[in-house]
């Protein structure tokens, strides 16, 4: 016997008449009056569970296949036969049946073969993996994130990873985590009375990082194509279903490249990921598109087959003003655009993504660069349907004077940014990069509404993992 | 003008003649009596830099390109042609050269064209990577993540996020990095006088993880093939050449298998990921080897060619007894084996990588499954000549009644892991994984000594980073 996966054995590249064993998750049972019992399994690897057609005449059957319930763990051995049953390509005819093990008092078993709320399974973490829904958006999960390094390895990209643990803010992005290994019931106190961070780990205050970007900036300048790609944190408005604490995000950075040349990459790198999608898990996302949300599959498809829009900040000002619309926020040039902005301009006013670039300079972080006119900087945003803003990034400031002034506006004194000053005296070049939260993408391709179903644990009081 | 990396532009897979640009740093720079200067440009896309041959017809040649120093970026435009240099491929006619920036002081410069102590190069982590030694480990560190991936999917494996803030230590490992959005200057104190951590930013203690093991067997016990692949902290030892508070670390796991299927699988990743490295990265594993150390490639060689060879921790302490050596540590059956007893076994008595296997229950982790002699559990370590122990595994204890008194009698409390037990509960298989600490694995593949210069900011005091 071949120990086969199920999406091996209903791949169709196995023979008829093949002798396999099978390896799995009973996910329903059914008796047929005629003296056979229909056992579906699943194994995780793909969508659809195998059906093993089991006949009573086996040692085990009144005393244990009669009693398999949904979650069993279960080793089958059996002929793959070609299918009878509407939309199942084989099944197995089975030979032996092995219980690895049963389920306790499976009236209780949490992932009963029906529907459950999503509040519900969220407590239910560490079993929600063997429903469909999550078994679906584990694998779309898988194929986004190793498209990710595909992709960028086939452009000569290098992964970089920027320290988790860091002394610095990259962009004041708001509440930091701090870390430490000091007993907080019996803080060390300076002369002075202040805790005494020498006494730290790392003889200083430290914290997780918010993003990579000024680590992997000095890696571009040497390497010409870097990336991060790994969890960021952000200890804020973690119970939304748009935010995560602990979430990942990937920064790609680029040397001798402009905004342009920013936006063509951000855009070649959807596009890929969203590629892969449709070639590799049609069986999920049709899944996505039948039970979560129609257009699921239809969006991908659009959003590759078109160019990116691109338009200036100040024409989508404009465009906004003149669009009628009663926005709640209101359309000032010097102000940042909101949800609504965006979704107006990306899904009414063009119909397709839509790169907006040169944002007003002094609501943008100091490290973006300063075009000629002054008053803006080479920044973008890639705005969607369905989605809002979907990345983010820039043309760096390279020219270490309009560096040093931007700081000093912002209140950053330039002698804490030594080595980041440094990249600008030795060999600077132009060079641009941009971030993506992950999960905020994952959460748009499955169709998802709360971010907290887009990641294995989600960390709300009372789940599984808190 | 058609852009390329220094890569293409060496690899002989353009036509001589092409029009190229070029675009990187200046390495060194040559004026001949001739009137030509070499300018050797550099741009991380491969081991070896190309030589622009730089006419002193060009209008800026005496104001600028006879200024050129080590570090200065360039834009090169020119003509691929055969190069008469020995060692040399092809090389640029130059036609034009932009210089983007020039470097400050080139004196000081801390990268200059020579060779540079470890130490010194610590501390100037955002410049290393422009040196030819730190080049190569970035690009072999890349190839063998990315390879971890592309072997395991090609396995039909998918890689989850377990989480990096969490409430339990996987397995006593030491001391953990607490986490705290609290102010320490003034922190909340319950009614008995004791920090109330219900006002923290989780409502309870948290922590970095030491491991996702426990978090992905839950997922293994849904989807089949599973890995962990993230950082994770220690908060111990951080000043030697040997530990870092922060690594990344890959943790597979397996449903249906047994501890010889999780050797099996350890041999399997070993090969592929020093296979990637041989077959990608032959011209910076040829600087290792000659700059380095001697025998990098050969050693990754005879790794890949034979077949590991497998003992049982109790024949392996026969073995040391037997052995004559006077080691510094005893040898009895019932302790760890150290690293000298390690490498003895790898290097001198079997002279390849072996798989030492079931070892004492007493000195191995709750999880581990109990052997039928109740005297071991089925754990294995892979050690290697060069290196030791590079691998820690286990077949994972799946019968909840063992599991319970395992953990009963190493002092936890079963009630705390509900969850976990639950794995046990509903469907319960056979299953195992291992653990790889990925720095380690790339300072062997590399040839170094200190594991401070396999990640890209070494965490020492008075670096770029801290």
């Amino acid at each position: 016997m071949t120990v086969v996966s199920v999406k091996q054995a209903l791949s169709g590249k196995l023979e008829a008449g093949s002798k396999v064993t099978v390896r799995g998750w009973v996910r329903t049972r059914r008796d047929s009056k005629a003296g056979l019992s229909f056992v579906n399994i699943s194994d995780g690897s793909c969508f659809d569970p195998i059906q093993a057609v089991v006949p009573a005449t086996l040692g085990n059957y009144e005393n244990e296949v009669k009693h398999l319930t949904a979650g069993a763990g279960v080793i089958v051995n059996g002929t793959l036969v070609p299918s009878q049953g509407k939309g199942q390509t084989f099944e197995l005819q089975t030979e032996s049946v092995v219980v690895t093990g049963f389920v306790d008092d499976p009236e209780t078993y949490p992932i009963q073969p029906k529907q459950h709320s999503m509040e519900f399974l969220r407590e239910v973490a560490h079993l929600r993996p063997r429903t469909n829904l999550f078994g679906a958006v584990t694998r779309v999960r898988h194929t986004m994130m190793t498209a990710i390094h595909r992709h960028l390895t086939e452009q000569g990209f290098f992964w970089i990873n920027t320290p988790i643990i860091t002394t610095s803010d990259a962009e004041g992005a708001g509440d930091m985590f701090r870390l430490s290994t000091l007993d907080l019931a019996n803080l060390p106190r300076d002369d002075k009375g202040k805790i005494d961070f020498r006494k730290d780990f790392f003889g200083r205050e430290a914290f997780l990082t918010v993003s990579g970007q000024l680590n992997v900036e000095a890696y571009a300048l040497a390497m010409s194509k870097v990336y991060t790609f790994g969890p960021t944190f952000r200890a804020e408005n973690s119970n939304t279903p748009r935010h995560l604490a602990e979430f990942w995000m990937v920064e790609p950075e680029i040397a001798f490249a402009d905004l342009s040349a920013d936006a063509d990459c951000a855009e070649a790198f959807l596009k890929a990921i969203f590629k892969a999608v449709l070639d590799e898990r049609a069986d999920d996302m049709t899944f996505f598109a039948e039970r979560v949300l129609p257009e699921a599959i239809t969006r991908l498809e659009t959003f590759i087959s078109q160019p990116f829009e691109r338009i200036d900040y100040t024409d989508a000002i404009e465009i906004l003003k003149k669009s009628g619309q009663a926005f709640e926020f209101p359309v000032v040039w010097g102000v940042d655009l909101q949800t609504e902005h965006e979704r107006y301009l990306a899904e009414k006013h063009i119909g397709r993504p839509v790169v907006v670039m040169n944002y007003p300079e002094q609501i943008k972080a100091f490290y973006m660069r300063l075009n000629d006119d002054e008053k803006t900087v080479a920044a973008m945003d890639v705005l969607a349907p369905g989605i809002g803003e979907i990345i983010g990034g820039s043309q760096r400031e390279e020219r270490l004077d309009y560096l040093d002034r931007r700081m000093t506006k912002f209140g950053l004194d330039p002698a804490t940014y030594g080595w980041y000053r440094d990249l600008r005296r030795y060999g600077t070049v132009p060079h641009a990069g941009f971030g993506l939260g992950f999960e905020r993408l994952l959460v748009y391709v499955c169709g998802l509404t709360n971010i907290r179903d887009a990641i294995p644990y989600p960390r709300a009081a009372g789940s599984a993992e808190f």
